[in-house]
């Protein structure tokens, strides 16, 4: 029999939109729709609303809810100091949050030196500028031994939230992923789970298993699906 | 029948090499395995090889040939600010050539004005710096009537190279894309085609139809079957 | 300069129905969409009309066009026993002509007597029955020279078209495919170029470089904007 | 706190084996490499060895644990009497089991009443010929109400598993399909999970929340890693 720990579980919609990045990263979406959808975030309380860095300034000035933007998306291969300068200029047009993808490449080459640095580098920063950080791991290319690893340099080196997935990896995140991250790095540091989310039930399990954040494209179909959702798992997942 | 311009067709593996960007994009690959692609490319004489820019630097140590990197790749949505500095550090790391990724959110949109700016401003600087400059519009996302009023935009604000995907889009490049393009724009501009490029007869197809270059992962491939299937479309293809 | 056979080219978007199968074979339509591309296809007097098995005998008693229908797809690897009970049961049932997945597994491992005997009992049985049969050999698996060893298989065997892909491949079909299959089997039998094809102009390269008919789910798409498509290219690509 | 249900989760690797379907269905394995995962297979003592119809003679005479083939796979649109006539064929050519596709566009469609009446005649011919009949609904293209009203038919007219999906639709199995499932049909049917399966830890959940079998082309990998997994998880998954 599973069941989930119901204290990590939002108790209405308005609970589990107050834990979900709304995540508008498409690049073929339109600059209308991109607004469209940060105004439907800010209407119902999301936690932030996600979009390219490109469009940070016009979201900016319509929404009061907090403005995530990515950094070095989804590839995560830009030089330190690219990343840095996107770092300080999402600042400078009124991010609020950044979600940072790690150099793949120097996971899979086992260059632990170079991610910690990374991190460290763009944590220390956008602590300095009062920014949340959020470092993307991009769990579909690790095994399980690099996903620990890569969690326990972000959870080491002051970032605030472990983000597993970019949505453009070869899969989304998977309940292992997280798991697997909690297993690692304990409840020091925020688990981000993003990358595939579609219905209200994943959301619950993720929360459910540990996750503290979700970040998804359906953030509004689940919102619509949410109490509905709790009621059908009740009695039976949850206790 | 169909018959393809000969004159546009190298005719030894040597002459082909110099047609290809030998490109080294997958995140996943390691520091490693990028260095010895690096050296491959280098040892055959390709036109360049595309790296990530975190490794230029490294990689302009150990070759000859020209370095290519990528700009905001491969969703093309960072802001212009941060396009020119990326475009700046890649300058600073060594970097020969720029393959830089449009806005496509923009396209969508039908924001001409704002990609005919950032094309305007990032070929002048590319120029300034010694940089040839590439703008990639991912046809895969893109009606006819985008793809040609892009190709025009690139064509009339001082780009080096149209290029036609990043090999990330819901497609690779297609033969249309090439003839739609070369309709669009005549001989005034490069035309790169890129993006799901395996084998020696796409390649031939794809200069005889009216690319200059090309950039594919499977270079090497290419150029050890190259003169086989040269020898296996004459007579019928090539007249 | 690539120049197509003009004779080749169906010059209205009648003619191109008449060498376009309407094909209709995602497994998520629902019955009364079938029926609804089925009256489309039919209206527009496309050569025929492509239904997945158990769909056939309401399509039949719908249409006049022709209606084909699919044995062993897509991946071929049924039985010939239970192959050749699907045809009869497709002719049982109304088909005019039968799309029949060869046996992939066979043809990579080079077992090209079992291919044989699998084509030469099909094609028979369908002569027979007064269908006319396609062999797919889904080229997406298969290297130049399969391609070309099936292909000569196909129109020793009595096949009469021999269909290039599925559409559930790893891709759809490529100017290169229908360039091989054409120089491996001359004229004597018909090619059908199928899977990926959404465009007017793809549709009109394959048959300017040797497709006799094509298999599409977007032959209204294709109708729709064939003859501006046409227009478009005369002058350059055609003579 | 997730906590799984300890008894239904095997203890071994060897109890592990006696839970999977080991999985051979990709159409461009060789027959030989078929064979020799056959081999593999029983020598493991794993549930079943899954292989195409047409090679099932072949493996029934190399091994000693149960042979499942497929049936109308994996798009699911046969007619009923083709599928009658594949589970004929399957028994004669010495199969054990039978994994049938169901009609999905008799699903979208809300025709329960031909889901039914397809259910119903299989699973009673499969029990009359001594087969183990498992009838595949393919959720990665249900909703939540078809998942459940498809498995109700199934645990309603004789069939001995509901599988979820088949690998080849747009997603693998999810947990949240085993809880629908269950929830639907309480313990009156087995449920066999499939498509996607690639881990051991994604065994266990899947076995922990409700699945009696898996079916999974990494069952030699799941098996290799599986008692490292088992203890990995020990103390904070299974109390």
């Amino acid at each position: 029999m599973l069941s989930l720990d119901k204290s990590r579980i939002p108790a209405s919609k308005e609970d589990a939109a107050r834990k979900i990045d709304y995540t508008v990263l498409r690049p073929t979406d339109t600059i209308e729709q991109m607004l469209m959808h940060a105004r439907n975030a800010d209407k119902l309380g999301f936690r932030s609303i996600v979009v390219p860095p490109f469009i940070v300034a016009s979201v900016k000035e319509i929404v009061k809810i907090p403005v995530s933007t990515v950094i070095s998306f989804p590839l995560g291969y830009n030089s330190l100091d690219v990343k840095i300068e996107e770092v300080r200029q999402a600042h400078g047009l009124g991010a609020d949050e950044v979600d940072v993808v790690l150099n793949i490449s120097a996971m899979k080459s086992r260059s632990w030196d170079y991610v910690e640095k990374e991190v460290k580098a763009i944590a220390e920063l956008a602590r300095s500028l009062g920014l949340t950080s959020k470092f993307i791991i991009e769990t579909s290319y690790l095994s399980r031994e690099e996903i620990e690893k890569a969690s326990k340099i972000i959870a080491g080196s002051g970032g605030d939230y472990i983000k597993t997935n970019t949505g453009f990896g070869s899969r989304g995140v998977s309940l292992e992923d997280v798991i697997i991250i909690r297993k690692a790095v304990g409840s020091g540091v925020g688990i981000k789970a993003a990358g595939g989310i579609r219905t209200a039930l994943q959301a619950i399990l993720l929360w459910g298993i540990g996750a503290d954040i979700l970040g998804t494209s359906s953030a509004l179909e689940i919102y619509n699906e949410y109490e509905e959702t709790l009621k059908y798992i009740r009695g039976s997942l949850i206790e």
